[in-house]
This record gives C-alpha cells, sequence and structure tokens, in this order.
C-alpha cells in the first residue's frame, strides 16, 4: 500500500496549500462584500456574506483535523511539520476575518437609511483598501513563502493603527458637533475596530509566515 | 531508554494540563487587574499585567511547540489527540484574552482623571465580574472534561450580549446628555467591547471542551 510515501506526502502537503489558498479567497471576498453593503446595502450580499464565513468555519474545521490527522500518522519534520502547523493557525486567522466581515454586515443593517458623513466614509475605505491588500498580501506570502511581503506587513498594519486613530478623531468630532448622529457613528467606530483587527490577523499570518521559514519567532 | 512509553506519555499529558492550568490563572489574575486599574488607576499594577500577558504569550509559544512534539512523536490517537489539540487551542485563546487585559489597562491610561458615570461602571463592572467567572468556568472545564460547565457557557454568554447592548445604550444616552464625555465615554464602549470578547474567547474554551469530549462540533 504504502509504495510512494513521500510523494502521497508531498501531495497531501499541496492539498493543504490548496485548501488554505481557497479559504483565503473566499475570506478576503467577505471582507469586500462587506464593506460594499456598508456603503451601499444589498439584502442578497448580506446573504453572501454570511453563508461564506460559515462555509470558512466549515472548511477551517476540517482543514485543521486534516493537519492533524497529518502529523500524527507521517510524522514531519522541521519546515514540513511547521508547514502544516501553520495551515493550522493560518486557517483560524482566515475564520476570525471571516467573522469580522459578518460583523461588519451587522453594523450595515444597524446604519442602513442613514446619511454618513463623507469624512468618516472616506476614512473608512481608506482603512478597508489597506487592509484588503493586508489580507491578500499576508496570505501570498505565506502561500509562496515569501519572507519581504511577510516582513512589511507590520509596516502596513503601523499605517491601519494611524489611520484608525484619524478615524476615531473624526467620529468623535462629529458626534461633538450633532449630537442626533451619536447612536449610528458609534457603530461606524465599530467598523474601524473590525477593519483593525483584521489588519491584526494579516500581521498574525505574516509572522506565522516567518516563522515557519526561520523557526524564529518575529 | 523507551522502557515505559506509556507511562510517560502520561506524565508529558499531565505536564501540558499543568502548564494550561498556569497559564490561565495568570490570565485570569490579568483581567481582574486590568479591570481594578480602570476604576482605580495603578502604575504598578499595569507593569505587572503587560509583564503577565508578554509571559503567557511565551509560555502560549513553548506549549503549542510542545504540544507539535508530542503529537508528531508519540502518534497519539483518539481522545488523547483532541487532548493534545485542545490545549494548543486554549492557550491561543488565553493568550487572546491577556492580550485583551493589556487593552482594557490601555483604555484606565487614556481615561485616569476622568469621573465616570456611575451607571456605566455599574454596567462594566457587572459585565466584567460574569467575565471572569466565564473565563474560570472555561478554563477548568477543559481540565476537568466537565460537559455541564462547558455548556453553561452558552447561556451566560448571552447574558454577557445582553449586557453589552445594555452598556451600550447608556453610553450613548449619556453622550448625547453630556458631549463633554464623548471623548472618554468612547473608550468605555471599547472596554465593553473587550469584556465582550474575552467572554467569545471563553465560549470557545467551552466549545472546544465540548468536541474534545464527543468528537461533536457543538
Amino acid at each position: 500500500m504504502k509504495r510512494y510515501p513521500r510523494v502521497r506526502f508531498r501531495k497531501k502537503l499541496r492539498e493543504l496549500k490548496e485548501e488554505v489558498e481557497e479559504m483565503g479567497q473566499m475570506a478576503l471576498k467577505a471582507q469586500k462584500d462587506a464593506f460594499k453593503i456598508l456603503i451601499q446595502f444589498d439584502k442578497e450580499t448580506l446573504k453572501k456574506v454570511n453563508e461564506s464565513a460559515k462555509k470558512i468555519d466549515e472548511m477551517n474545521f476540517f482543514l485543521e483535523r486534516k493537519c492533524m490527522g497529518i502529523i500524527a500518522s507521517e510524522q514531519p519534520v522541521a519546515k514540513d511539520l511547521r508547514f502544516i502547523e501553520a495551515c493550522i493557525k493560518v486557517g483560524s486567522h482566515l475564520n476570525r476575518m471571516a467573522n469580522l466581515a459578518v460583523n461588519i454586515t451587522e453594523v450595515a443593517k444597524e446604519i442602513k437609511g442613514h446619511e454618513l458623513p463623507e469624512r468618516t466614509l472616506e476614512d473608512l475605505t481608506h482603512m478597508s483598501n489597506i487592509v484588503q491588500m493586508m489580507v491578500s498580501k499576508g496570505l501570498y506570502a505565506f502561500l509562496d513563502q515569501n519572507m519581504n511581503m511577510a516582513r512589511e506587513l507590520r509596516q502596513d498594519d503601523d499605517n491601519v493603527d494611524d489611520l484608525f486613530d484619524q478615524t476615531l478623531n473624526n467620529i468623535t468630532k462629529i458626534m461633538f458637533k450633532d449630537k442626533d448622529s451619536i447612536s449610528y457613528m458609534i457603530y461606524l467606530l465599530f467598523v474601524a475596530r473590525f477593519l483593525e483587527r483584521t489588519a491584526d490577523r494579516a500581521v498574525s499570518i505574516g509572522d506565522r509566515t516567518i516563522f515557519m521559514i526561520t523557526c524564529e519567532k518575529p
């Protein structure tokens, strides 16, 4: 039966990689869609984001089982072991990202119908663009084992943190000027947080990639 | 050399359990301390929370390496495998909880000196008490493999969600009445979120415990 164990093992690793890529693409799409319906509400897209998140949660569950199974049955060492461990972690980060996309759609439901201040929308759109780029960068840094991309994520994250502070400041000012806006501006503040947390997850994927390659904790 | 592999394996599992318990106790302490200095700022305690979080992060890193090493070298199956996997997950949840405690201390720094509305403090204290109880319950449900405790966490979490909504409502009202409060009340809103997220992590530990025992995803 075990005639080509090495070939079979390599095939398993390739499959893991493909699954992580599929999950990553889905999570990225969910992020984009969630932000889209924040700007312009749409029931169908909302449903799609929820379904994707559910699917990613399931995929993550099976990915983890599969990885653990491979570790226990094939006893990989060194870089192979670290790659499989990384798949587990990256899967879990992507899963959380998809949940954060769902969180954004929940805000979209709360605020629909309100005219939102242009300045805040600009701030959030800017944040969202950077965060989406970071998710993609994290995913492909991991899949392509690209150290430089993985390292860049920490700098990108500083930008997101600055943008978060700026958004927070502007939202506070708007609330101060127009207290009727408080009830829905609070939700936009949450969106800023969700984006910031998504960025943190992208950084974690980058860090895990660096550890996978160098065996050093960044 | 491998004269008592079974005995040695059991010993390793016991050690994992002890490490998780130690991390859990530290995370719980960090949560308590963080909330304490939110009410009454204290520099020394702040330092302690930060140091604990750093230590937990390190412990989590080594715990994960150790677990993966055991899986690869001992090839455990069934419940033993699920226990070791659970240790990895629980460690990572405890690590995030400690980070959330640090987030609370950051708010404590921002708001110190402000007189905070009694109502909000009451809401947050109530939330914090339930959340601390949940962290402890999650930890011991896992360590003692107690299904009933693990199951209760979902109900507890509903309470936390209700309290969060109530806190959000009250904070919005206070901001509306006194717009000078907006700048620091926003931070208390974040604290409510941090507590809610800590509760989510406790629920995840409960869910993982149920999976470990029953092999069924809750």
